[in-house]
């Protein structure tokens, strides 16, 4: 029985192609070719294929959707562009020598932490374990050239920059407290908050340059973008959506709190085991959706698929991709235009064993230098081997962009012997992630809210237009941006399409 | 020979549907159908064509491409969307009683102005010409529930703000000077200037309701967005694209000083004669560009055209919902992602006459109250017939994107009376042009600069990428996101291409 679980969830895991595209949808009688002379995608489906509800992408708010509809008794056929499931999570193998077999770390998100109600409850429903973030020992500060290392909260040297951050951290909360999660336009302030960036707020309100750096850096690390991208609103919003700023920044009670044993892509290939793969479709990226008062067909090349309703799991900006037929209005378009994936390249270096426990370090480095200034250790749980891993976020992103990989990984070892010494200048593996140049996600963690966009579009963000609806944690109220919150999206488009009139 | 081109004419603005599309190409021998399932656009290309160069628009960046690779003897083909030309020009017939025929009123760009070199001289090479915007009379202005007329530039209760906003200007300008054109990010406070909106700006540096009062309806004007959409290095920049604010904003001698007899998409339509029916392909959206070493293949539904290099000559944000294979680095894709078009739907009334120039008005008005907050007479040049025009722009355009036409209609007529009396009541015949809803517009009048994106996206918004070029206003220059801008950015991409090795 473990054996065919292992085999189903390798198949979700490196794509259809060997399972062969027939098979995935056995249930489907009329599934019949099409004569398209447009090359369809290597291993994608063929044919036609019919569901009560068609969910585009299967991260965790296409899965999440279809849980909650396979279990009200709907007919649903998630229909995703890549080769695997789980959107912004993925695993990738650890081959380093020394590794066990099966070890994996996380390329996308990781984490997860208290008030994530719903992803902790899918974890255990999953049968899934979590572990604590490895969080012992003293940090690395790295400043003005300087390295130091310190325990507690507060780099040396930066005491009255911290006072000064925590001051702004608690009025940000306040702030934040006024922002309704379901209608953040409507904050009694909400023009004021959504006309400037939160680099404004910062430059109004903050005058140590150790504050301005620690309150900088902590927004670079939650949103993988500068200050200057974001409306002061929409971080509010953030904010209120997390529950402070302390929950989106912390390690030990905050969103960094603990991680998924096997990596947290578990998640979403326990999601899809539990659907089956013929409810799964594989390599097949929906380029248009038609729909009107009869129903929707998505198409892609080669295949179409006909439904009710159509729940569109994926972030605003690849929604905006897809050509609909009616054209949605200039409102909603409009909206897609304005939500832009954030930066980040997530870097992770293996070595023989986590060397800096032994110095007494837990892992974690700030620094005003890059390309790196943020890391974690991210070695698997029983620690038999060394994670270094490193954010590479928002500006200094983009920077490395257009560098090769090679080129990434110098300047990740730079960084990483800059922070924990000689012994990070030889990993057994370098491992990266370039979100931004994914076809299929264009960016992480999440797509940012500039200035005026929640207060003229926000209102466009999640309503459905007539079979259409809007999922993904974009919009999340709870948790947004987070695994958690595109939970709570699947579900909430799950109830909407539930409710309405088939 | 008059007829004739009126025929071509009338095709080009019509659509192919009428012409055949076989006829379109009769000089591409290799045209063979494909045996698509999918359904093709309605008169769309089928089959597979060759050129030097393909050509993704025919707007005036396109076309004005086509037209200097023409010249160098480049064998090229313009492959456009809609089912003609002229991307955000557009005329429209006024077919209300009295009005001559063939009398036409632009529902999308229509002005030029002095240093507007390129477009000026392009009118004069293709035998067109142009007439003064009617600008004889008194002004309107109404704010705080009062209406007032008045001569020059001030109005009554606003000298104060006037003062106030011409030192801003002033100011501005200034600044505008620092901001090199090739590369804004390079400015010596670009950091500074990009990571703040421009209200944040406004409400630094002026202080009378009056004086910010002008210069908001001066940004959402020029821009057709708000002043908070906006960076205020993006506002610099263009100011000094334009040579100073004053250009941007005025009516004679500034960037509304002339109109084109006949209207404004003669230029398009002019330029598409001189290259011919056979050069250009209409109905025929570009979905899918292959490009590599050997060349470049453009995709469509049912057809194909294949060539040495393309232009992509259409906005930014259309530009990245092209799929592209291999897909765009992230850096250019995020750059697609962050430069959304503004808000405008244009409105126009016809009445039997221009009856407000016998009250002694040239038809301006301006206004603290929406849905139009800015008017011009838009009469044909014998003022025959009389035209009311009004704008409803950024935040007023969004708030009536979701409104029916005839709420609209509502809307615009309240605002004309509110200006010009009870005469303005029962237009003959309203038009509007909604292009956030268009489907291969999605926005005007250009893609907008939020802040952080010239400082970390700059370098991707030229550059080519192996063989794909850009063009589009969005990419000049000089004039930036005008008809001069277009017609620069498609002469600089087509001197890139005649440089570039085949």
């Amino acid at each position: 029985m473990e054996d065919i679980k292992d085999l189903a969830r390798r198949r979700l895991l490196t794509g259809a192609a060997a399972l062969g595209a027939g098979a995935l949808i056995p249930g489907c009688g009329n599934s019949s070719p099409v004569g398209s002379a447009q090359a369809a995608a290597p291993g994608g489906p063929q044919g036609r294929y019919q569901a009560e509800i068609a969910i585009v992408g299967a991260g965790l708010a296409g899965l999440s959707a279809a849980r909650q509809l396979v279990a009200a008794g709907r007919k649903v056929l998630v229909v995703e562009a890549r080769d695997r499931v789980g959107g912004r999570t993925l695993n990738r193998a650890v081959t380093a020598p020394g590794a066990q077999p099966g070890t994996v770390v996380e390329v996308g998100g990781q984490w997860v932490g208290p008030t994530q109600d719903r992803v902790l409850a899918m974890i255990q429903e999953l049968g899934l374990s979590t572990f604590k973030t490895f969080n012992t020992g003293k940090l690395v500060d790295f400043r003005g050239g300087r390295r130091s290392e310190y325990a507690g909260r507060i780099p040396p040297g930066a005491f009255l920059g911290a006072v000064e951050a925590q001051v702004a951290i608690m009025r940000l909360n306040s702030m934040a407290a006024d922002v309704p999660l379901d209608k953040p336009w409507t904050a009694p302030k909400a023009a004021e908050w959504d006309s400037e960036t939160f680099q404004s707020w910062i430059d109004g309100n903050l005058f140590s340059d150790n504050g301005r750096a620690l309150l900088q850096l902590a927004i670079e690390s939650v949103f993988s973008a500068q200050p200057r991208d974001l409306s002061l609103l929409g971080v509010l919003f953030y904010i209120r959506s997390a529950g402070s700023l302390e929950n989106l920044i912390n390690t030990e009670g905050g969103a960094q709190d603990s991680r998924i044993v096997g990596g947290s892509q578990r998640i979403a290939l326990g999601m899809a085991e539990a659907l089956g793969s013929d409810r799964i479709l594989l390599n097949a990226p929906v380029l248009r959706i038609e729909h009107g008062d009869q129903g929707v067909t998505l198409r892609g090349d080669g295949f179409e698929v006909k439904a009710q309703r159509a729940i569109v799991a994926i972030p605003p900006t690849l929604a905006g991709r897809i050509r609909y037929a009616p054209a949605l209005d200039g409102l909603r378009d409009q909206l897609t235009q304005r939500l832009p994936m954030g930066t980040v390249i997530k870097v992770q270096c293996v070595y023989p064993k986590p060397f800096w426990r032994e110095a007494g370090l837990n892992g974690q480095a700030t620094s005003d230098v890059g390309p790196v200034k943020l890391t974690f250790d991210n070695s698997p749980p029983d620690g038999h081997i060394g994670v270094m891993m490193g954010f590479i976020e928002g500006s200094d992103g983009r920077a490395v962009l257009r560098q090769t990989p090679e080129q990434r990984r110098q300047g990740t070892i730079e960084s990483f012997v800059r922070y924990f010494g000689e012994q990070a200048r030889n990993p057994l593996q370098y491992i990266e992630q370039n979100w931004a140049s994914e076809e299929w996600t264009r960016g992480c963690y999440a797509g940012i809210f500039p200035p005026g966009v929640w207060l003229d579009y926000g209102e466009a963000l999640r309503a459905p237009i007539g079979r259409l609806h809007w999922a993904g944690t974009e919009t999340a109220e709870l948790w947004n941006g987070y695994f958690d919150g595109a939970i709570r999206s699947g579900e909430r488009a799950a109830t909407e399409v539930v409710a309405a009139r088939a």
